[in-house]
This record gives structure tokens, sequence and C-alpha cells, in this order.
């Protein structure tokens, strides 16, 4: 029998607890043995719990009991998630998390430590929940250079872009639904509105695909909030799709672009198919082509077996099958990773005539909507940073700008 | 140093050699050690090859080298690929093959002589061609129970189903240019348009879901033949595409009910926005819900590149992690798995009125067109074997059924 503890007993823990005991024979013909969850450990009060005999309320009576193989961290956030998970690691016990900022923040330095100490640090539910991707996309990097990645990370901004689109509810709209339905953080639904989770993901995926770390604070990062329901429609009838897409790509001089922003995705493209609370990612593989992986994004059960699968996989093959699962450290930069290739861009001025959007940015616009004293338009070809100036230009005469959406290759 | 042979130098197998030339540096990272094919096994004259030195004429010099580790065989069909990867197993290398029809009939033996003897027996390969479905499949049986696969897994049909849908290409036109392509056969398109590709690969898929052998011939299957460009056209009039699926399903008895069939699937399914020569696979798990992988289905080099991840796990893990990669030995059924629940069906007559098909199938029917002398209608909730009944009582009256089209659920 094999011992664990789950540090964290909201939503994900108690879902790993759950599936534990719901799968436990599965589990069991899997691992070769028993999973016995032994201790958890959350600093609320659990006492009227019927498990509360397991409880703990902080990491040392876990640390002291060498019969703790796995630790399984679900409390999320850094503090104290990060210390728990070192100090699990450097007293020699493998790590599963679902802890997305843990990653994309210190996961060079606990996989080097991990690695050190000859135990696993695995999470693959930090990606897409339940949805396999971490773990396939290691398998490509066996045979595959993977060039870029661009995915729906987040199924909350996907969701209420999806009821923008089929029900023209505007943006806060929108965002009340997805509170009501407890997709957002009531208080404060910036996490996932304002991209932070998408940023988080798209550093665990790059820093995967390409071998070192990626900041989340490097990515430049733009959310949904600007986007209108009259850009979805204008979207709508070039056959595209509205997407908050997070995206790395390998740039020629060797580095990478990574980002997350609103763009145009053609129907064309897997993803502009994408809708409700789904993720998807997409990856490109210098020998396999485009290989997608979709499902259903979070979820208690799905990201629990995740998080379980991770388990069994470190219960039953050790540190062997994953000293590839790994990347170098590196140093963050200043600035961000940025993208200095041309693109075609839709934009839309919220208070402008034709003649002072082409006036503001060049007469080779191509306009697609003039109404409600607001002009749309397609730039084609032309640089992030070129666009940055002709909006700075644009605000500076006092027209404000509605929206920008980078249009996605097929 | 790792020495590998190579037993059929087509397609894949040459493209094995290329993925493992054109990456060898990140494959010997990766892989702990180079891997160098040592011998490559084809019937026919490669003397003017530039790899001359390495071609034999059949597998004993390979079976005679206690060099070689591991035999991949990419030969297809079952002699003289059967014998080989037997021997092959039993002499205790490990078998990585790409080869459908070998594993879909003789999988469950092979995984059990492989286990004896202490060896992989993989074939990420043989489904899905490069896009990874085996593996992540197999991860999310590690915490979930699979109720269901669905997936379009002939990227030939689906091609030739997306041309009649965008060009009104009909049926014939469609199978030529496939042939022209390269897709499909030229002498023989059988394999690809009668399902029996597609039969393979969902008996391989159900095997390894739900942990016995599942046998080809005995999954009930129909290809693309009947398919008109008018029930394209009529499904798309209700929101759906005709797909060629190769589902499998638990049934409540404990069983298993498969089948490969064209089928109207919903434009809300993801599987309906599956174009071209692509690939999707649909699989439900308990706690997992719905997950898709999705990739190009074919390919020299993605499908090498499967081929080759499976080789460099063999070499880097050995059987450990395999060991549920597997299912028990059972014997072919009587008959076919059958599915006995009731379920909506399009029926196209291609020559009968109104009163006709009303007489014939029943007043309830909806009709849904009348047009070139056919009659086209939807039956609700009725099982398959009934329907047969139905299709029976019209040919007798000399009424011709075009088509029949089970909806598939959202």
């Amino acid at each position: 029998m094999i011992s664990i503890a789950i540090l964290g007993f909201g939503t994900v823990g108690s879902g790993v607890l759950e599936v534990l005991r719901r799968s436990a024979f599965s589990i069991e013909r899997r691992a070769g043995q028993p999973i016995d969850v032994k201790y958890i450990c959350d600093i609320r009060d659990f006492s009227a719990h019927p498990d509360a005999p397991l409880f703990v309320n902080n990491i040392d009576a876990i640390l002291g009991d060498p019969e703790v193989r796995v630790v399984v961290e679900t409390i999320g956030g850094l503090k104290p998630a990060y210390f728990y998970v070192k100090s699990a690691l450097e007293s020699g016990r493998h790590v599963v998390t679902s802890n997305k900022e843990l990653v994309a923040t210190h996961g060079a330095e606990l996989l080097s430590i991990a690695r050190q100490k000859g135990v696993c640090f695995l999470f693959e539910a930090s990606v897409g929940g339940g949805t396999p991707i971490i773990t396939p996309m290691h398998q490509c990097l066996a045979a595959n250079v993977i060039s870029g990645i661009a995915g729906i990370v987040n199924g909350t901004t996907n969701f209420m872009l999806t009821k923008m689109a089929r029900e023209n509810m505007d943006f806060e709209a929108a965002l009340r639904l997805a509170q009501s339905l407890g997709y957002a953080e009531t208080i404060d639904p910036s996490a996932d509105v304002d991209g932070i989770d998408a940023q988080r993901k798209i550093s665990i995926l790059a820093s995967l695909a390409f071998g070192r770390h990626f900041f989340p604070q490097n990515v430049p990062t733009r959310g949904i909030r600007d986007i209108s329901v009259k850009d979805i429609a204008l979207a709508a009838r070039q056959n595209a799709a509205v997407r908050l897409i997070a995206w790395a790509r390998r740039t020629p001089d060797g580095g990478a672009a990574l980002a997350v922003e609103p763009m145009l995705v053609p129907r064309t493209n897997q993803l502009a198919g994408v809708e409700d609370v789904f993720n998807a990612v997409l990856v490109q593989g210098d020998m396999l082509g485009d290989v997608v992986f979709y499902g259903k994004g979070a979820g208690k059960l799905p990201t629990a077996s995740a998080v379980v699968a991770d388990v069994i996989d470190a219960v039953k093959n050790g540190v062997k099958i994953h000293d590839s699962l790994f990347w170098q450290e590196s140093a963050p930069i200043e600035g961000v990773y940025a993208d200095n290739t041309p693109h075609d861009y839709y934009v839309r001025l919220a208070n402008a005539t034709e003649l002072v959007a082409r006036d503001l940015f060049g007469q080779s616009l191509e306009l697609l909507d003039l109404s409600d004293g607001e002009a749309a338009f397609t730039l084609r070809g032309i640089t992030a940073a070129r666009l940055a100036q002709l909006c700075a230009r644009a605000r500076k005469a006092s027209v404000r700008v509605g929206s920008t959406l980078k249009w996605m290759a097929q």
C-alpha cells in the first residue's frame, strides 16, 4: 500500500479523494497496489467531516512520516504551496500538483530539485484540467521538434465569448452569467477575463516545448474586456470567431515569441469550433504536423482524475520515464517575449468617421463597417509595434480604439 | 548505442529511417543513447539504395544478432508480419508496429507473449497515424472507466465526404480524386470506402478501452458507397454532417456494442467539424467527461514519428510502464457486437412516393424531402434490427433503399 497526502481540501483536493475512493479497484489494479490517503492538510476546520482524523493543519506531520511517498498539492497560489512543494521534493517525495501559478513561476527550479532527489514532479492537471495535454505533448516531443503551440486554455472566457456570439450578450452580462454559474470569481474575475490564467498556462506549455523556463510576467497579455458584440458579429461576417488565444512560437533567431490575446480565428481552423467551457491546444511538430487536444478545461472530477493519473504514474514508474519532462532554468527578461512579424489586424475605432480612420491608419485600410459612430476595418501585414504606434496616434487625436484583433493563420 | 531493425521499407518504414536520421540529436538526448538502424528487411531489391548494406530479405539475420533490441514492423498485413512479430517477441525483443490489421487480429496474443517475455509490444501508429491516441487513452484509463469511444479514423473517406459536401462531387468522382492523390488504393479501394480500415482501428481502441479482445470480423461495418450528394445536402439542412463513424460503447448488460457506419453528426458535436484527411477520436471517461484527440490521420513522417516515439519509449522504459497497455484474450463471437438500443434514423428511398414511404415505414415518419422520385425522411427511436426489417420489406416491394443514416448524439 502507498500512502499519500493531499495538501488543500478545496474543489480539486476533495475531488482527488473522491476519485481515489470511487475508482479504488481499477486504480489498485493499475498502480499495482492500493493508494491510501493518510493525511489531508488544510488550515480550515474540518472537524465535522467524516474524514476528520485525516486532517492536519500544516505539513510537518506529513514530512515527518516516512510512509508518505507522494504529496498532492491542490492549494493553489504560491504561499504556502511553493514552500510545501519544495520541502516535499527535498525530503525525497514525489509531488503531483494542479497549481499552474506554481509551475509557471517556479517550475524549472522544482523540476531541478526533483531530478537531484530522484523523484517526480508532475503537473498534468495544471493545463487543460482533465484533458491530457502535458503527457501527449511530452510524448510528441520524443520524435518531434515543436515549432508552435496555440490554444484556448481558459474555459471561462471561452464560455463568455460563446454566449456573446450566440445570445448577443454584452461583456458585462456574460461576465455576470459566468460568475453566477461559478465559472468566474465574483470578487475579482481578473485572472480569467484579463488573461492571467491563460498567461500561466502558455508559460508552462512553452517551457515544456522549448526546453527552458518562460516567465508569465514576460508574456504580453490582453484579455477580452475590449471585445464587443459588434466585433463578434463582424468576425462572423468574415467567417471567423473571436477566441482568447494563448500562443507560443519559435522565432527565426532561435528565440521564442509568446502572447495571450483575443484573435480572429478563421472557421477553417479547428480552434474556431471550440465553444463553451471547452479547451483545445494545437501543437505543431516538424514531423507530426498539427495535432489538437480537446476537452473540458475544468471541473472537479476531470481535474482530479488527471491528478490521480499522475499519482499512479509516480507510484508505478518513479522518475525513470519523466526525465525528459524537464526544462532548464532561465532568467526573466526585461520587457516581453515579443512578436516582430507582420500580421493582418482587425481594428474598431469607437468614435471615428471613414475619413478620420483613413487619415490615422492609412488609405490602404479595408473598411468593414461604419455604424453607431464606429469604424471597423482590416489592416494587412503590419507588426504589433507599428499597430501600437498607430493606436497611440489615434488616442492622441482623441479617437478611442475600441478593439484590435490579430488574424490567426488558417 | 541501441541497434534496431526495420521490417518493411515502404512508406512508413522508410519514414522511420528518415525521422531517426533527421532528428538523431534530439532522439539520442531523449532515449539516453543513439538509436542505430542495423538491418532493414524487405524482399524487394534495394541494391542501388545508399543504405544497400543494411538490407536483408528475411528475418533470420536479425533474430540471430543479439545486438538488435527493438524490431520495427511496418510491412502491413498478416503474412509474414504476424510470424515475424511473434518470433521477434519470443526471442525477447521489443516490437513496435504501425500494422493495424495485425494488432486488431492478434493483439491479445502478441501482448500476452510480450508480457511473458518481459518486453514491449507498442502500436501507437496503428490508429490515427501520427496523432497520439493510444498513449493518451491509456493515460486516461489510469483514473477513468471509459464508457464510449467515437471516432473518425479513416482519412480517405473523410476527405471524400468533405469533397462531396463542399464541391457537390458524387461518390465516384470523389473516389477518383482520392485515388489520384494517393489516398485510396487504385486497384481495390475497399479497405477505405467499405470501412474495413476503420473496423480494424475501432477493434483496437475498444480492446484497449474495455480490456478484452474485440475481433474486426464481429464489428458490423458499412462504408460510404451509399452516400449521395443529396444525403449530405439534406444533412446540412438539418445542421448535421455525414461522417463515417467508428464507435464502441459499453452496454448495460456488461457487454459492448461496436460498429462502423456513416452517421449524421450534429454540427454541435466536435466530430462534425473534422474535415479533409483529419482524424479525431472522442473518448468518454466517467471522471473525465469528453476528450477529443485530433490530427492528420496519415502521412509518412507523422506516422513514422509515432513509431519512433514508441521505439524511444521501449528503449528507455522497457516493459514497466506498459504493463497496463494490455487486454485479455477472448473468443470471436457468432454474429456481431450488436447495438439493441433505439436511435433516430434518416432514410432515403431511391424510388418512392410519400404514400409508399408512409405505407412501408409507418405514418409517423417525418418527411424531409421529395424530389427526383426519391423520398427522404426521419424515423424516431427505432432499433437497428427493426429498421433492417422495414428495409427488407421495402426491398420486397421493389422499393430501393438509397441510404440509412443513424443520428449521432450531440
